[in-house]
């Protein structure tokens, strides 16, 4: 804020609000005004579960939820000037990051989208300062994880293991896509309450024999049955606390067949040659280049149709650069992403890919599961 | 349309999709341009899967999720400019439903928010007509349900049933809120695939003992351990092909208490109260008076802190008029409610609520569930 003369920066989206001060929103209606010099002050509905902030931040209830109150956010809006006003802080003085992306993280109660109303944003935001050398210094922030999000994104991956194990043992013939995913979700989701952990949840969708052509495109489970010598691949969205795990297993159902079997070791390979790519100070577009080469060599170049990674941890999605082709911003210490190649052959009728999530360390990349 | 002169209705939320033309978008950044006299055009990412629409529908495709593609909504804005021109239907002749409660259903992937990001929709729906009258028109459309919504809305419940079974059969002392939870959403899960159903997926939020109480202002599951003699409550949101049910179940583990008991019993005869007094015609505000007149008889009526009901179907919560004080529009044959009264008591460090969804017909209430 001092190097681009602000007094304050203001936040809403919940990946946001955890970057700043480690709260995840339960209804996702939470905003936050962080004064340059002053202590933060985050203002929540009435309703918002008193433990899911910490007692070092002042904390402005409005009457969202609140069956007397008609205009809950014309309260809010009141409340935030009265919090600039006691600041001494100008409108014109406060940054509020612009660049959407088009996704954002889950709040708590992730049953329903809460989108902010269309109407209030505008009028919540009037006259505050949204710039590009703004937006790309606060997407920094996202990208340059601190010791302690490591820690939290490492935890996230480890509840996520958790999950692949049970899923694995889920995988016989017969089992249905959708029960070996019900399964996974299920183990992930019992971590609730174990090792100090507040909400452990988990998206898993899995693709099993023809079905797995498909996941370089979506990513579901349907009630297909598993068969014996098929390959299956599991996609694996977990949430621990407000940070982010995004893994992916593919795996043979019995002994398999050689052509899968081929196709499996490439996409291993691809991943392999990726993460020894991984230094501080290499292009993003190298590494993918990497993966790319072996499945080129192997002859599957034009079947891996996406990115070899992205930016992970706030977000399943985090914001910023992919690890693609051409890219030439150069990965850093401190920078979590997800090493995914993979290989979809619709007319052979299968597919695989598998995904990690690293940390860039001086040596290289670190495996956070 | 021809009521209120347009030429076509442009839609873009999850469950307008759903109403207008059954259809549930994958990856949530469909939108639908529905001419008055000619058929829809849906256009859709690349990345959709082509077995979540039907084939007597235009499909258009846009190529977000193509990476050779840097402004995938500017193609979506050149192809709806294109679709106008060719049905010589002018920006100033289309709809748009402009009343956002801030909230809207989820996509089948829903591991992520994918809002339009915010510069798109004001450049999509340029010159749209934008008008209170058509938001209620198109308001009505959601409250009153036809038979095939209907259908849809009893199948949910009826998934979400076998949801509850589950639960139940996990009640045990010794069990933590969020496995009792995990068993609920995985059995739900596990219907995918069974009947027809392409997807179904489960919320499960479990308080026990002294949490119980704070079921009225949000609903979540922790690590706590159920106790024997205590209440445990299960709130459960459960979607299949995109249609909602909303239910609650609050029981007891072991024998209970008597206080307990009398609360969960009051709980209970309010709600049977509030079912006897719907009919068409009578207010929403009746049926909320007439449960809210059972607890206040109990001395609970000051910890009834909610409304009594919501529509529910097309989301978690449907848009439209509450079941709550004072509400003086009229229940109508096919609309679709919850009866969710309760009373928590966080001094007694309990609380209850039950909630059924109903179908409004001649007769009165019918549960769907």
């Amino acid at each position: 804020m001092e190097e681009h003369r602000l007094k304050a920066w203001f936040s809403w989206r919940p990946e946001e609000l955890l970057l700043q001060i480690g709260h995840t929103p339960f209804w996702g209606l939470s905003f936050l005004l962080f004064p340059a010099e002053t202590e933060p002050v985050l203002f929540v509905p009435e309703l918002e579960p008193a433990d899911s902030f910490s007692n070092d931040i002042k904390v402005v209830r409005f009457p969202w939820g609140n069956p007397n109150c008609q205009r809950p956010f014309t309260v809010l809006e009141e409340k935030l000037n009265a919090e600039l006003k006691t600041g001494h802080i100008s409108r014109f003085d406060v940054g509020v990051f612009g660049a959407s992306s088009g996704r954002s993280s889950l709040p708590v109660q992730s049953a329903e989208q809460p989108p902010i109303p269309d109407e209030i944003l505008p009028v919540l935001t009037r006259n505050f300062v949204m710039r590009k050398e703004l937006d790309a210094a606060f997407l920094r922030l996202f990208l340059l994880k601190t010791e302690e999000e490591i820690h939290h994104i490492r935890r996230a991956n480890q509840v996520a293991h958790v999950g692949l194990e049970a899923w694995c043992a889920s995988l016989l013939p017969g089992a249905t896509e959708a029960e070996t995913a019900a399964v996974t979700e299920a183990a992930i989701h019992k971590c609730t309450g174990t090792n100090g952990i507040g909400t452990a949840r988990a998206w898993a969708m899995v693709q099993s024999g023809p079905n797995t052509a498909n996941a370089g495109r979506f990513n579901r489970s349907s009630g297909r049955r598993l068969e014996t010598n098929e390959l299956v691949l599991i996609e694996l969205a977990t949430c621990v606390d407000g940070y982010w795990s995004d893994l992916t297993r593919t795996t043979m159902v019995g002994q398999g067949k050689t052509e899968a079997l081929h196709l499996l070791s490439a996409v291993h390979e691809a991943q392999q040659a990726a993460l020894r790519s991984i230094l501080p100070g290499v292009p993003a577009g190298e590494v993918d280049a990497a993966a790319r080469a072996v499945l080129s060599h192997a002859a599957y170049g034009s079947f891996f149709t996406h990115a070899t990674g992205h930016h992970v941890g706030f977000r399943y999605h985090d914001p910023g650069f992919q690890l693609a082709p051409g890219v030439r911003e150069p990965l850093e210490c401190g920078m979590v992403v997800t090493v995914e190649p993979g290989a979809y052959l619709p007319e052979r009728h299968f597919g695989a890919r598998t995904e990690d999530n690293i940390v860039v360390t001086e040596s290289g990349a670190e495996i956070l599961n």
